[in-house]
């Protein structure tokens, strides 16, 4: 195995996943992992170029960038690369009229998103949200439409909070597609357009950056098929078997 | 197209589909479709055998034909093949102890079910019971054991209640299979066991028998896959958009 010096050779920017790398989210806030507050604080020192690269939608930046300042950590809301403002974006630029299937933590970043009669689904990691009834409404809203848009802000299976493994936006996404017949559009990683408009935040090219994160599809896969490297973290929803993955790949 | 004689020459007995053939659920006990309390009575007087092949879950045999005499229908326990009582047998013959994300109104059919210390998870249509808690309870105990067993009473995609289109059991089958990565074992229609358990129940032979359903997967698709002619109702679930996909089949 090439030395580190040999592997991060050219590198001039990091992207680092949030959840899962620098805090494990849960009640009271949730907990820094062990030695990020710090690692954070080296590389803002560096010479290197950072961006937060998440697909955090319970929160809204503000609220994010809030707990995480409270927990210690250097970073503020311009340095977020979040898939809610990508949204909010895709939905001026295409007409669209969304019925939101999220969470209350995140809604202020739609707040001047016009949902009267609804021409599209936009689901997030809407956690108690995902009751029957509201999936059955967007099921629904999709099934009357005649060109059905579902939009799907990520698509990760699980992420760990400190009380243990949740299901995150990704099999409620699978739900509505098998549902519906429809395929979700993906705004976040592993999306390519996700990852290049973080680079571009940072003024860095795929080439010369490194994407830390702990999940093996969304942050490893993801980058690597942008060009950009990628480090795989043994924390957050880590699991000893995608080693086998990585050995096989 | 050949006429009716033709296409039914030698059949001698008859699987129905009961939600959205001979009625659609809902609230107050649904209501029947015009002309199908007849047919069935039709059906009884003549030669033909009859079997009610269906995947209702949300409730035991029992209730469901307590619903369907007080809608005027002449139908009796023994001759409904559901899947809830298949899967008590599957659990009973591979010491399976369930946890169960399944509606009440089925309960009673899992009385005898040893569900100490789970080492599987079953779904059925739970409805209102497809919270975002019990569908995490569900991902967390499959992510938990070493072979991770999953059992789903069918796998439609919705169901028509008198209100309007329902999510059925499949899309939220799709959402623990990505989550944990674990493929379901299907029990239902359009599973070919299932279909055999009714033929037997009829004592007739796959050529010999005709379903009547109104799901183009789950009925229509799944009889002609095990050898039995097939007749797609414009009642219940259907969609003109299938005619299309019949046409080019």
């Amino acid at each position: 195995m090439a030395a580190w010096s040999e592997r991060l050779a050219g590198v001039r920017g990091v992207l680092l996943d949030i959840s899962g790398v620098l805090y494990d989210s849960g009640a009271g806030g949730g907990t820094p992992i062990a030695g990020s507050v710090e690692a954070v604080a080296r590389l803002k020192r560096s010479q290197l170029k950072v961006q937060f690269c998440t697909n955090e939608s319970q929160k809204s930046r503000g609220e994010l960038v809030a707990v995480l300042r409270r927990l210690g950590f250097d970073i503020s809301e311009g340095e977020v690369t979040a898939p809610a403002p990508a949204t909010c974006q895709i939905l001026k630029e295409r007409g669209l009229r969304p019925y939101l299937l999220i969470h209350d933590g995140v809604r202020s970043e739609f707040d001047h998103v016009d949902m009267s009669n609804p021409n599209c689904v936009v689901i997030a990691d809407a956690g108690e949200g995902f009751s029957y009834q509201n999936m059955n409404k967007a099921f629904q809203l999709l099934m009357d439409l005649e060109n059905p848009v579902l939009i799907s802000l990520g698509k990760g299976r699980y992420y760990k909070e400190t009380s243990g493994l949740m299901l995150d936006v990704g099999p409620y996404m699978k739900a509505l597609e098998y549902a519906c017949g429809v395929e979700a559009e993906v705004v976040g990683k592993p999306s390519p357009e996700f990852f290049n408009s973080a680079l571009q935040a940072m003024g860095v090219e795929a080439h010369q950056a490194i994407m830390i994160g702990d999940d093996i599809v969304g942050d490893v896969g993801g980058a690597q098929r942008c060009g950009l490297r990628a480090l795989q973290v043994r924390t957050g929803k880590f699991r000893v078997s995608w080693l086998l993955c990585l050995c096989l790949a």
